[in-house]
This record gives C-alpha cells, structure tokens and sequence, in this order.
C-alpha cells in the first residue's frame, strides 16, 4: 500500500468516488496512485474549475477531493478553497509537491518564487486543518487526521505530498481512527430547549427557519419531524433552499429579506417567535441586510450553538437540540396558523403563446412546471446573478435539491458545478441555469460535461452582459462579447443545443430535452438586455444604498 | 480629484494605458473613477486571465495594473500575482473592497468567509508593498508608495480601497514623492570591477549569460555597449531571451544546460570564465539542473549584488557594475575567439513540399523564416509547454521581442498575455504559440482579443494533449477532449481561422496572416502526438529523473 494509494483507498471510505484535478510534473506519481486506488480521477481544463467540481461534489456526497501540482496549479485554486470554507464545503485539497531533497537544497524551483512555505503559508489560512507528508511513517496517520477534520468540521482541509513520498509503501494501521464527536454540553443543551419551548409555546405567530446546515450534516429527516410535531409554517434561507420538500404543505417559500415574495417576507418579518436552524446569518441569507429579525424574538440554533435573544449556550450541536426539542415538545401540533404552501403558486396554469417572446418571468414559471413534470429526481444548480436570484422562488418538487453558492456568490461557479454534481449524483437529471457573464468565466467545463457523455439540460440566459450589475451601477464594465453561445457546444464534442427566443420554441426545446439522455442539452434562451426577476431589482437597490456608505 | 482617479492618474504616469479588470458590487465605483481618468479600462472574462494580461502588459511597459472585486475576485487572481513575483514583473494589484463601516460592523458579508482580513493576510505575501486605504488623508502618499515600490523592485504590490473611499475627493500634495535610488556601495563595485577584470582578462574561453534583468532594468544598451568592447560570445537564459537582437555577430543562442542546441551548451559549459549578468538561476533557466556551471568560473552579478566564486559584493546594482565594467575595461575586443553566430543557422533554405505533412522541426524552421520575413518588428509569446521549449532556439529578428513564463511556466499564459501584449505594443505585430493542453486553461481571453480588434496571429499546435507530459510520464491525465479548434473564433466574433496539415496549406496560412489586420488570425497546426522539439526530449528526461529521487 503506497502513500497515494491509500488516500485513494481513505477518500473512497468517505464516499469520494471522484477526484478532480489537473496534471502537472509535481503531481504525476501521485496521480499514478490514485488511478489505481479505487477513486476515479477525472480531469479538468483548468485548477479553478476543478475545484469548483470538487466543491459540487462534496455538497452532493458530503466530501469532494480535488488534486493539483504545486504552485501555479495549487494557487489556481485557492478562489474554490475560499468559497468552500465560508459556504462550509466538505473538500479535500490535495497538492503535489518538490521532493524532500530539492526542498532542502534551496534551489529555483520552477511553478515557485523559490520560497517553498508560500503555498503552505496560504493554504494554511483557507482550510480547517494543513499537512505536509515529510515522513512515510506518518503518512496514513496525518490523512486520516485531515480528512477527518474535514468531515467533522465540514470546511477544507489541504494534505500537500511530495513527489518522493507519494509511490513509497507506508506502513498502516489495522484500524482507522475514530472521528472526534461533537461534544454538546447536556445540561446547556436541556436548558435552551426548554426556554425556546417556553417562547414557542407561548408564540402566537412562530416561524421556522431554516439554512444549509441540514444538508451539509444531513439533518433533514430530524427538520421533518419538527415540523410534523410543531405545525410552524417554515422558509429557507436561499443556501438553505431545498433541505424540506417545496411542495410540503407547511412551505412557505424561501426568505431573503426584502427580496422575497411578499407573503415569505410578511410572515417572517411579523412573527412573534423565529425559530432559527443551522443558517450562516450572511448578507445575501438576509436579504443584504434589509432582513428584520431582532434578536428579541430570535432563537438561533447551529452546529456548535444555541442563541436566545443575547445569550448563549455552548458547546450545543444542532442535531442534538433537535432531537431534545423534539422529545420536550408535548403540544399537539398548531392548526390554526394561516399558512400558504408555496406550492399553490404552482397550480397557476401555463399556456404558451406561439410568437409571443419569451420574458425573464414568463420563463421561470414554465422551468418550475417543466421541474413538476419531470419524472427522475432533478438537481438544480444556479450561477451568481440574476440565476440565482430568480431561482430563489422555484419550488423545488419532492426530492428535488438545490444548489448554488448563495452566500459567497463567485460567478462561474455553476458550470464546473455541473460536473461535479453530475458524477456525484447519478441518479439525478441536472439542470443548471447561467447566465452570459458567469458562463464566460468557465466555460472551457463545458467541454468536461460533454467529454464524459453526462446529460445535464444546460440554460444560458442571454441578456447582453452582467445585468445584476447593470441593476446596481451601469458603465461599459457590464458590456460583454457577444458570443454566439449555442453555438459553442459543437466546437467541444457531441452536444445537442439549440437557441430561443418565444414561448414556443421553448416548449419545443423543452420536450426534446426532456427525452435527451445521449449527450448534453444546451439551450440559449434569449432576453431583453434590462429584463430580469423582480428579486434581482430589490437586490440592486439593496446593493447600492449598502455600497454608498 | 478622488482617490479612484488620482490613482489611474499616477499609473499613467508610470506608462500604464490600460488596466485589465472584471467588475464585481465592491469595485463599481473605484472602475467609475478609473474609467474617467487617463487610463482605459479592459474588462476580461475572468480574473486570472486579466492577471496574466496584465503582466505581459507590464513586462512590455514596465507597469501593469489589474483590478478586481473583494473576495472572489482577489482570490482567483493569485497564480497570476506569484508568477509575476517569480519572475519579476512589476504589477499592481487593485482590490475593492466592503466600506469602513460594514467592516466595522463584523457582518457576514457575501465575497468573504466573515474574515474580513483574510485577502490582505494572502496578497501581503505575494507581492513586496500592500496597502489598504482606509483614510481619504493619507490615499495619496500610500498610492505613491505602493507604487513606487512596485517600480523599484520590479515586483507586484496590492492596493486595496474600501467601497466608501473610492470616490471621495483626496487632498494631493505638488509633487509626486521620488523614487527611492538604488544603493550601490561604490567601493564595493570597484573592487568587484577589479576582480572581474582581472579574470576576464585572462580567460581563454570566456562567455556572457544575459539574463531576464535586462528585461525589467531596461539595460539593453549596456549590454550592447559590454558586448562591442569585449568581443566575447553572448549566450542569454530562456527567460533573458531577445534581450539582445539575435542576429547579432556575438549571439550563439538560448542557454537552457543540456536542453540547448549543442553548440551553446559546450560554449557555455567549456568557457573558462561565465560572466553572468541578470539571471534568475532557476532550474528552467538552467535547464532543470543539467546546467553545469561551476562556481569557480563563474562571475554572478544581478540587480543586488555580484556575486564571484564563494564571496559577494554587496550592495551592488546591475547597472552600476556594468557602467563601471565598461569604464575600466581597457583591453581591446577579443578576435581570436571562435564565435559560430546563431543567425548562421538561418540560412539554410527551406522549400515547402506539396502534401507533405508537417512535422514539429519543420514548422519552427518555417516560423524562424517567417520572423525574418515580416516587415514591422515582432513580439513573439510562447505557451508552457512544448511551444516555451521549441522557442528556445528561434532566432529572434532584430527589434523582436519574446516573453514566456519561463520559469513560473503556469500553462495558459499566453492567450490572457497576447490580449496585454498587444494592448501594450500596438506598433508590433504579436505572434502567440500555444498548446491544445494550454488554449483550453484560458480560451475565453481570444474573445476579448477579438472584441478589441487586435490583430495577433495565433499558432494552436494541436497534438492532442499534454505532450510535455507524455514525455515525463504518460497516463490518462495527459488527454485532451479533442476540440474543433479552428471553428471556435467565429463564435467569439470576428476573426480569420484555419486549420493546416501540410506543408504547403502551412505557407498559405502564412500569407494570408502576414497581410490579415482587420483582425486575429488563428492558424490550428496538426501535429503527431508524440511529434515534439528536441530540447523538449531532453527536459523530459531531465525532470523525470529529477521528480524520482
């Protein structure tokens, strides 16, 4: 068993099936390893979107593993490494490295500036734990500290290898260490469930909420039956978003602050009591601050706390104040809270109009029938933009799972994304919505999609340039290359894409997408260049009174 | 005058014209400020390429400027700020950034991981002066400063401006502050003179290695001046090359140890004394550690110090040893020494044969004539990779110029750098060579090349793969996706593409290109897979053995 074998071996324990990466002379041996070792190396055209990959993945299988050679491929990267921490991404960041006697003859290595501590320097500050394989007999022990602390903190970890250690046998243990439990203090964690029942018992209009948590710890089954015991109408925060069913009948949308729906933003707004669980109280999450949840009415739950109103309890795990509220709460549940399910916004008939152009609005509604009407389990992933802002009231159906990098919003994020999150959940059909400014970042990921024959049904909404900006601050800077995008995918390999501009055309792409499993489905959807979701035009006001002062 | 504006003011005093850019919420305003001022501002389709152009822009015009949002902006540009640390490229780093008062207020902001001094922690250790301006009072002086430095190490600085100082109006004081003058110890340089004299005089077989310092310390004439009173041959490092025209009588060639045509290496390695001026001793430049340089017979002398045998003389600036080199010199030019010029090799004829496919040495040969051939002088950019390596003993036409990565050697340079280059050096007609493995790391910047209407000829050697690689060690990771590389221009926009095979459809390219300025001209060449230059052969060789112990 060799050192880069067994981080193949490790990483497959934790559901890697998946590494995504870029070939480089400081990298090749191990790269051997893994392609021998039962992980599948997939590669990329470039290190940033691998590592955006990677990042897809691991919020699919709750770790993705992304490898790259020293330097220029490693400080390619770190973008990726930095949204994965503050978006709380399980991803294991995996370098090559100089061997062991050229670090110590202090030589000009090419791919450094000649100081070899730089990258371990930065990686160090952009991961929850860092490792440096000098000694063989280490080895199996420093990986299985680092990806344990991965799992347990769910937030990068960097194990950098060098190129003479990565093919040598290392010496392993019968068996692997036990991960580090969360440790919730009981008597702190008894006493905050019962003060919030104290203050959910009494409530007269409660409300749930609840954030990205529940998927990265795979708590939904415990949000379930909270809410089947308590009643509360419930929205997500848009990280958050798909972590309950949309079409569950407590529902009620998802809530960023002023951007939401009226009737999502009303009833959290006005609640006596919100029941907070497991969200990144983050700009974005709060509707870039035009939120309005004073912490007097506030009961705010995470993986390592519990806040009511200014105080807090600590050390208390998430999941373990769930399962004590749940076992605590012995009311029936609430009937006579006046909850609109969001899924009733769906029962709105739809009927496309031959000629008519197609509008931003027009088209979201007819993409969250066409996600009704499909039959496999859908992942949607949106890019920063107008993407994901207009995503923010799609209803996902049952089973269905969103994501996006709703909190850190790096654009370009969504087609590498799409990759991972292809390999990661093969029983899903990916739909990923981009915009033209975000799609010019990545677009080389396209030709990786297509490359491996996966299916993803790709919409690249054509407004003429960065309209999200365009809606803050307009300037040249939001002028892009008018490409001619559907014609793209040809170029890369065998993809079926097509263009529209009317309702009809859309219907007709749209059922031949449905049936399309051979290759990827490619469709350009042309809008007016100011034409956007009505949450992208709060947004931009947000932005822009922020921004002035 | 505000702080946005007096910065694009002092740039384009330091000859910069354009600054490379991608708009984010942070930096709208800083971009409003700079677009009103002397400088243009260039909007790419992702941060590392504006990196990369900008860097080329600066090694063209001795400054680059790049500007980018907070966060995800900052970070996707960091390979791009470590490789102009590596290799001396004066760049300026401009961030945006959240406003005072959102800082102080310790939110959660999107763009962030909630660490608000994360990005100035990471730049700080990647360039050699960072700033971040937080009071309107002190914006002038630490905008000079920064760059200043940046001037005078020849190296990248970051300046960061929160959102709310941007625009606010800046009190300028009369005159720009001095630039710090570099610190020769004169009797150090005298004595260091006297040394080098003394065994240069003696020297049987001596020979200058000129390297990249040249480049950036604008000390070409020196060079020049050195080389006519001496008589000596001039070798120049890969990342020196053009620092002198190289139909120069005294040119042998580039000096990349064993990688180097055979002449050069046993010039270089059988001279009694090597007077080496400028050279980043790296092992690319060394041709990864199969130099054989003896420090015996070796006189080092860079911009800090010379360094002869064991000892230095320290401080002691390049240009100052040079000056005071020529002053003393008083021997006439050698005559007696055996010098076969590189141009010599161009005078082999070269006759296309119809049908006739074409190979790697035949199409370098024909670029070389080509070279000779054009009119306007030239600037030649070469890709990481086999395009850097088979670069290596072009002969450069008087008044030509090359720039490459080549000791960094991050892949994917030279697209993002053709658009800076040629932004930079209108008067010159940029000629870019680039791998398949390296096009698709950054193929979006040819759309920004086109949307600009430059007009550079691109030369995509497609032998299907990382040919550089295969040589090292071959696996799957070193395959490509094979793109229809020649039908990707048109959808970008307008410009001329072809495909050639053969050795006559090769001239008709060149034809067409020769006389095409409307707009680029990208010419795909087929290559056998395994069909690469002989230096390239060697290197592989070289770093395999190299990378195994």
């Amino acid at each position: 068993m060799t050192v880069g074998f067994y981080l193949g071996d490790r990483l497959r324990a934790f559901n890697v099936g998946h590494i995504f990466g870029v070939p480089g002379d400081y990298v090749l041996g191990l790269m051997d390893e893994l392609i021998n070792s039962p992980v599948e190396l997939v590669c990329t055209c470039n290190e940033l979107n691998a590592g955006y990959a990677a990042d897809a993945y691991g919020r699919m299988r709750g770790m993705g593993a992304v490898c790259v050679t020293y330097g220029v491929g490693a400080f390619s990267l770190i973008n990726a490494v930095v949204g994965a921490y503050a978006e709380r991404v399980p991803l294991v960041v995996i370098s090559g490295a100089p061997s062991r006697a050229n670090r110590r003859s202090h030589l000009m290595l090419h791919h450094t500036t000649g100081d070899l501590n730089l990258q371990y320097k930065i990686l160090e500050k952009a991961t929850v734990m860092a490792v440096v394989i000098n000694d063989v007999n280490q080895a199996t022990q420093q990986i299985d500290q680092a990806l344990a602390a991965c799992a347990h903190y769910r937030r990068p970890v960097y194990i950098e290898i060098p190129t003479d250690i990565a093919q040598q046998p290392c010496p392993v243990s019968a068996a692997p260490p036990a991960f580090a439990e969360t440790l919730t203090d009981v008597d702190a964690c008894a006493e905050a469930v019962q003060e919030a029942i104290a203050l959910l018992s009494q409530a007269k209009s409660p409300v749930i909420l609840a954030g990205v948590e529940f998927h990265r710890f795979d708590l939904e089954d415990k949000l379930l039956k909270l809410l089947e015991i308590m009643g509360f109408p419930i929205a997500t925060t848009l990280l958050g978003k798909s972590c309950i069913a949309e079409t569950h009948s407590q529902f009620i949308g998802t809530y960023v602050g002023a951007l939401s729906r009226q009737a999502v933003h009303e009833t959290v707004e006005k609640a006596d009591c919100v029941l907070c669980l497991g969200a990144i109280m983050s700009d974005m999450n709060l509707g870039v601050y035009t939120a309005k949840l004073e912490e007097q009415r506030l009961i705010n739950a995470n993986s390592e706390k519990v806040k009511i109103k200014h105080h807090y309890y600590q050390p208390v795990y998430l999941g373990d104040f769930l399962d004590e509220l749940c076992q605590q709460w012995h009311n029936s549940p609430r009937q006579n809270l006046d909850i609109i399910p969001a899924a009733s916004l769906l029962s709105e008939p739809l009927t496309p109009t031959a000629e008519q152009k197609l509008t931003n609005a027009y088209f979201y509604k007819r993409l969250n029938h066409f996600l009704t009407e499909m039959t496999d389990p859908q992942l949607v992933i949106s890019d920063t933009g107008d993407a994901i802002v207009a995503t923010m009231d799609l209803i996902m159906p049952q089973a269905a799972e969103f994501i996006g990098q709703a909190f850190y919003l790096s654009i370009g994020y969504s087609i590498p994304a799409c990759l991972g999150a292809s390999l990661a959940a093969t029983e899903r059909r990916v739909i990923a919505i981009v915009g033209d400014g975000a799609f010019q970042m990545t677009v080389q990921e396209l030709s990786t999609i297509i490359r491996h024959r996966l299916h993803p049904i790709i919409f690249l909404m054509n407004n003429d340039g960065y309209t999200i900006e365009r809606v803050i601050q307009d300037n040249v800077y939001n002028d892009l290359q008018p490409w001619k995008y559907h014609q793209l995918p040809q170029v890369f390999g065998d993809c079926w894409s097509c263009e529209v501009r009317t309702e009809t055309e859309l219907e007709t792409a749209l059922e031949k997408a449905c049936h399309h499993l051979s290759s990827p489905t490619f469709i350009e959807v042309h809008l007016d260049r100011f034409d956007c979701s009505q949450g992208l035009k709060r947004l931009g006001a947000a932005l822009k009174s922020m921004n002035s002062h």
